[in-house]
């Protein structure tokens, strides 16, 4: 697949800092950053920016974050061939706190949000926008909305002035065919701005969704090295950039920082292909029943899992 | 999806015994072919029937060879509710050796063969079908061919009594785009017949091919339990299962077993979606020196085995 147009973008230290709470090297992250930015990729997305009397920094690794001043320093001497990309979530972030980009190391600002919350997340990112930064908006755990809720969404996404606007398979439990059916919808309602795709891995579908939505016409496209990430992880950026056909991008930084600092790490902190992963996502339902019964000994107890997830619980 | 002419195939054991020779435990192979019936799965495919001339039974295990003895001992007291299937190689087996299916446990024979052994595909699986057993050809490494030899052999498929004919993506090199495009053809030249999928992982597509397979039209299906099979394995028959929309498939015995055996085995055996896979699928080659590789203590130099694989060597 080639197209001018698709861009990508690493969410390794992001995405993978959820499972972490962003404690990562100095040195990971700075061989993260060459291994991405030789592989051409275009953007690499650091952290978060959130307030710190929200989160403990004394808990938090520096990229909950992304103080300016440290981005700089663990990239410093670093050719910034990828551009960076920050996250914000509605109502962690004073927006005051983010400088102008021509005095920031950021070119981009992803607004995480929920569908409820849209109106909030067009307000937060059109005060981002008018810094001057490359914006999107990430509409999260969309397969949980009704297609009413979802248009009308949609139709004040359209109003806006937000370039980007990204599907999001949060779950991991979306299927090719619902790929195309909320791609095709976003289009509908969105001409002129550009979609996204950001995929979780818990079917090993990842990949194959993030393909589907290129050909379905996303051109901002997420990867992470090695798939990390919260639960089952996301679309491996090494499978992804081989996948990609522009001279740009070359997969073999990303297989050297694999071997060097990825293999060591999964042994610390887990990710990917985990049955209550897969069975989580098959609910579509959020992860966090899964997280926690990997942090207990039956973690391996996939039956007992999936019975408790599946048996009814009463109902009003 | 929802397609009641679908059959699913479980080939756990004759795929993974390409890891380790078929030196399975009678326990976990009567566990799996349960927990397989119990899943509503339609066929099991027990492993390979082949000639004790050809192979060393002290150093193949019984799968190797799916004796009618041995399987029905192994097997015994076991309600039979998934059909039995036996894969069969072109040289590897004397059709003579095959006695008539009403004498025989199994069900369904599936020839493999390379495209250019098509012709003694079909008499072998003539001289199969003959005794009273459904059959199939699978064409191994079509993505290797040129497209006017799949057609030739294409045509000469359409001219047997053959009823079933497989996509087979033996190196894990294909997108969705080249099932469809495989699929199709197979329609077109094969009218009438019923197509199958066989998909292997090395870039984490086989579920989603797989899909793709059954949106194009295929009804056969291949899976294995927790994904098992040589290299990077096959389409995880629990992900396939809960996929398919049809009440006599049921996920549970298939997170039961893989629970009780297949995390065990995947601790002294090695599949699934690891780097040197990845790149032979991505240059659509075998996986013999990535497999070769794993053995070493060089296993996971991954930029030394990418440089290796991918550096011209003279060509005549």
């Amino acid at each position: 697949m080639y197209r001018p147009e698709i861009k990508v973008l690493d969410c390794t230290i992001r995405d993978g800092g959820l499972i972490n709470k962003w404690q990562f090297s100095d040195k990971l992250v700075r061989d993260t950053y060459k291994a991405v930015a030789d592989a051409g990729v275009d953007y690499m997305e650091l952290g978060y920016r959130a307030s710190k009397d929200q989160f403990d920094p004394k808990e938090y690794g520096k990229w909950r974050f992304c103080d300016e001043e440290d981005v700089k320093k663990v990239l410093d001497g670093i050719e910034l061939k990828s551009k960076l990309s920050c996250m914000v979530d509605i109502g962690r972030v004073n927006p005051d706190d983010i400088p102008p980009a021509t005095e920031s190391i950021f070119s981009l600002f992803r607004t995480a949000c929920y569908l409820k919350d849209i109106d909030k997340a067009i307000d937060l990112t059109h005060r981002i926008q008018d810094k001057g930064y490359e914006t999107s908006i990430n509409i999260m755990a969309v397969s949980t909305n009704l297609e009413k809720d979802i248009e009308e969404g949609l139709t004040q996404l359209s109003e806006s002035s937000v370039p980007n606007v990204y599907v999001v398979d949060s779950y991991g439990s979306m299927y090719s065919e619902d790929i195309t059916f909320l791609t095709k919808k976003y289009q509908e309602f969105l001409p002129g701005k550009t979609l996204g795709i950001h995929a979780h891995n818990n079917k090993q579908l990842a990949f194959g969704n993030t393909i589907q939505s290129i050909i379905d016409g996303c051109n901002m496209i997420d990867g992470s090295i090695y798939g990390i990430g919260r639960g089952a992880g996301n679309c491996p950026l090494e499978l992804l950039v081989d996948f990609l056909k522009n001279p740009k991008y070359n997969v073999r930084p990303l297989l050297e920082v694999i071997q060097n600092h990825y293999l060591d790490l999964r042994k610390e902190i887990e990710w990917g292909y985990i049955i209550p992963y897969m069975i989580t996502g098959g609910l579509n339902e959020h992860p966090r029943t899964a997280i926690a019964v990997r942090q207990t000994e039956e973690k391996d107890d996939y039956v007992s899992f999936y019975d408790k997830m599946t048996t009814p619980e009463p109902q009003i």
